[in-house]
């Protein structure tokens, strides 16, 4: 069927420090595999389409990572000036696609920095959410069954089950909830009535551009703008004013919360992270593991090491020497090294950095 | 009085990989204080004589660390062309000495990387030793007082009480021993009879010569080749044929522990250490810990970290995030992340390194 994915890439983040920074956020790093995250994500999408249905939403402050990724492929790159959340960049986006004639055929927005282990199983459920986007006029989101009473995602609630598609249900959504407390998280996960907010949603361009003109008018109004000078001299300076002048607002608090339009859910069951810290990648990778439970890129060598990541992934040799439970990470101007079950403090320490005028390290 | 330090500064030492090399070993580190060690020895000795009576024993191979170190100043530097070792490297003074007509004055045999507390003192012992040695045609070593049941070093027996000097005890030597297992050490240390061998010696050219042409005639061969070729156009060939035929021998074991000649020694204790370790430099330098009791050098930003030793005097961040009793050192090419009570291990890391076929990184 024809649909479109929308690859969200313009993140950034500061929970890979020091291998991630402002001009190489996670997207842009091989922590999964030997690929980009963001070229693990094309790879995962691309059997469903021809290459130049895929749209790449990424930072202008990228340019030149992008290129080097993207460069030889026929995919669609849509630089935003700066990043304002995911609500004006699926706007963006949605807003191209219009102007290529796309109205009612299914964007599908993916984020570019997620993992999933079954790639088969997530193209099934995005042809199944896509086809439902199409008829249902709907807009579609897949949730992902939780696992573990996890306080860092958001989640939604289902409500009726709608239809089977495909021996696959369909809920409706009752409603969006940010992230919970321990508790409250649990008692979701016990319910068996959420699932996790994996940022994963279907809809068409016309569907979705009607509701961020209901409720982000402020970021319709721009957005026209842009749509009208798709082609002309002026977009980039358009584009530029536009974004001076969005909110930054995600797509999830912006319409997903507010919206009172046909939402429904696809259980998403393929194995999905969001790859959070460098803890979850020590977990996702297990079985690249050594005997000792060391997971290690880079040359090392590691003597009486146990249960540590060891990333430095450029010429230098690290050794490490009766240790355990650590994260080493090396980059070319900053060190880590910290209690990998800590790998969640990382942004203490970019918030350190800021304090100490290091803004050159983050 | 006139007398002559001869700094044994030829070293090589694997024990603070990754910050020493084969090309820049320990005492060209400032691991103690703003100085190389090499300089604060330099020190240390200076204020008992003339400049141009200190001669510095180095490796060839070390030419240019020594020149940035030593130029300027009117220290005379014997550079051999391989190390053997300190019998060789005490006998090339020797003959050195005599050559500029000392005789029978006494040459004051310093290792260029231990650490001494009092200054003030250790000068005075070495004047009074330096005294008793020219007056008792004796070979005199200093006893350094055993503070702990330690297996790494040497240790001498004293005998009978020679005389008092200035307020201190002379004794003679017993005998030179080996490094001893714990429960031996631990012997040592109760029966109050025993010293630190901390390689400092006493002599004159003379006396030495003689033991050296007794007990390593090999050596005394090509001494005498040496001494006749100093000043001529053939001393670098010389020298070169012979350290290529020298056996690489202590100075302890080649002489002192086979000598019947008149050994003495003076109970030196003002606060030494040979720095055998990582961990013996954050020992020594308790008074620089933080109130966490990190040891700290470099540009660091350490975040609920303790008793750790980080030595990263280059210009890179590093960050250190909930560990402790680590020890974590950089370099340009190599970086070590360790258990600070295992830096002893280090020559265990040397050993992969050769097994890796890293010689580059030795």
């Amino acid at each position: 069927m024809e649909l479109y994915p929308v690859i969200m890439a313009g993140g950034t983040g500061t929970r890979f420090w020091p291998a991630s920074r402002k001009n190489c956020p996670k997207q842009f790093l091989s922590i999964i595999g030997e690929k980009t995250m963001l070229e693990e994500t094309l790879l995962r999408i691309k059997p469903l389409v021809p290459e130049e249905h895929i749209f790449i939403v990424g930072n202008k402050e990228h340019h030149f990572l992008l290129q080097k990724i993207l460069k030889g492929f026929r995919y669609i790159i849509l630089e935003e000036p700066l990043g304002c959340n995911t609500a004006p960049a699926i706007g963006l986006a949605a807003v191209h696609l219009k102007n290529q004639g796309v109205v009612n055929k299914p964007m599908v927005v993916l984020p570019a920095d997620h993992y999933v282990a079954d790639g088969e199983t997530f193209r099934k459920i995005i042809s199944l959410g896509s086809e439902l986007a199409e008829k249902e006029e709907a807009i579609v989101t897949i949730g992902i069954p939780p696992t573990r009473p996890e306080i860092g995602y958001g989640y939604l609630r289902r409500g009726n089950e709608k239809k089977t598609l495909a021996g696959v249900k369909v809920y409706e959504v009752k409603e969006f909830v940010e992230k919970p407390n321990y508790t409250t998280a649990l008692a979701y996960l016990n319910s068996g009535e959420y699932f996790w907010n994996g940022g994963i949603f279907i809809f068409t361009p016309e569907i979705i551009l009607k509701e961020i003109s209901r409720y982000l008018p402020k970021v319709y109004e721009g957005l026209k703008k842009i749509e009208e000078s798709i082609g002309t001299k002026s977009y980039p300076e358009v584009l530029d004013a536009a974004y001076k002048n969005f909110p930054s607002i995600s797509i999830d608090y912006g319409v997903m919360e507010k919206t009172d339009r046909c939402l429904l859910t696809i259980p998403g069951d393929f194995g999905w992270s969001d790859v959070g810290s460098w803890e979850s990648v020590y977990e996702l990778r297990k079985k690249e593991r050594d005997n000792a439970g060391n997971l290690i890129q880079g040359k090392v060598i590691s003597i009486d090491t146990r249960s540590s990541f060891i990333f430095c992934p450029n010429d230098k040799l690290v050794v490490s020497l009766g240790v355990q439970d650590l994260l080493i990470v090396d980059s070319k101007d900053a060190l880590l090294v910290a209690d990998l079950k800590r790998s969640q403090d990382l942004r203490k320490v970019v918030e350190e950095l800021k304090t100490h005028k290091l803004n050159y390290l983050l």
